[in-house]
């Protein structure tokens, strides 16, 4: 890798080359569906020299990590705007489990990527996506879910327990594509809002205090 | 691998090899946290030669197959037994809930393993994998759900929807250490007893006629 003219080759390359590498192990990933790709795919599918990983992330799992923030970026920016807004604690529980079945729609190997990085918890990455994402995630939840029961909309649960089950069902859909052929069914944008609605009236029910209509 | 003496080797090593084989697999993946284990770190852990793998399983992806059907068999046989009791719907879909959380917790890498091997939807060991565990588990769901609006107790709900949260809410703690850490939590039997309860009770409240208490 030394031997890489680096300043000349990103002149070359233009300040697109990051963000095509970036597109291109995006696209890998939905089409393998699987976050393991090689480096000689990303070559292939970019059409960029795989050196410029090195030269613009310092390695693969650098270029894993800038793709997870690139692709939590709209999450992110979701859960900053409703936490701001002053909408209902139920009108903000909507539209966050809306927002998160449409972001892994959009980016189905996200759940899987933030797992792969994950594995090592002790490592500076682990720490640095927990508190990129995971942290604010969470404490966006719980803070809901404090409101509601302050205005007495919704009942106390467990934040925990809240998480997991709200992240969970919203995930599972989108690498189980074979389910979709069981159920002669197609992932679609008809079935995508049945599937919002289903899981929006599962957790209402949990946790309002209204009784089901 | 053609100057293996296989027969030699398998007498010596005796019957037990090829579950120590799989019972190594199944503590690297738990060790590590993935699927992807390595055949020398297979070899290190077990004690035996990697060659076995091929020997017993024909290959790696053989060996995950088997490792796959093997932790399958308790939740199978559960399912099988619950399908064929008098019980109601409504202890059924409690059981069942229950069984799939323990399954999980028992065997987290298990739904990672089964994404993993069903990568290509064509082949051969996906179909296996699909009749396997996959087609049996729906047939269920989809049986006591009807039985259960026959009854009166449930509400009719979309059949992959139900499959989709259940699962998902069931699986997702399981490979999430580090949100554990965050709530300041352990996942502890009596932590996994109270997310059991919080999930049957979400599901409960979706899919039953009775209002929630």
């Amino acid at each position: 890798m030394g031997a890489l003219p680096k300043r000349k080759r990103a002149e070359e390359n233009g300040i697109g080359s990051r963000e095509q590498l970036l597109e291109a192990a995006s696209a890998l990933m939905i089409a393998q569906q699987s976050v393991d790709i090689s480096l000689s795919a990303l070559a292939g599918q970019s059409g960029l020299n795989s050196a410029l990983v090195k030269y613009y992330f310092g390695g693969k799992n650098g270029m894993l990590l800038a793709l997870m923030k690139r692709d939590a970026a709209n999450a992110l920016a979701q859960i900053e705007h409703l936490a701001s807004t002053t909408l209902s604690p139920t009108a903000k529980i909507k539209l966050h489990i809306a927002g998160i079945v449409n972001t892994y729609h959009r980016v189905p190997y996200w759940n899987r990527l933030v797992h792969y990085l994950l594995q090592d918890s002790e490592s500076e990455q682990s720490r640095e996506i927990v508190d990129f994402f995971i942290r604010p995630l969470i404490d966006f939840q719980r803070k809901v879910l404090d409101e509601g029961v302050a205005t007495g909309e919704f009942v106390s649960v467990d934040p925990m327990n809240f998480y997991f089950s709200v992240l969970g069902a919203c995930d599972s859909p989108f690498f189980a594509h074979y389910v979709f052929e069981l159920f002669d069914s197609d992932n679609d944008d008809a079935w995508r809002k049945s599937y919002i609605n289903y899981v929006t009236d599962m957790v209402m029910r949990m946790i309002s205090t209204e009784k089901a209509a």
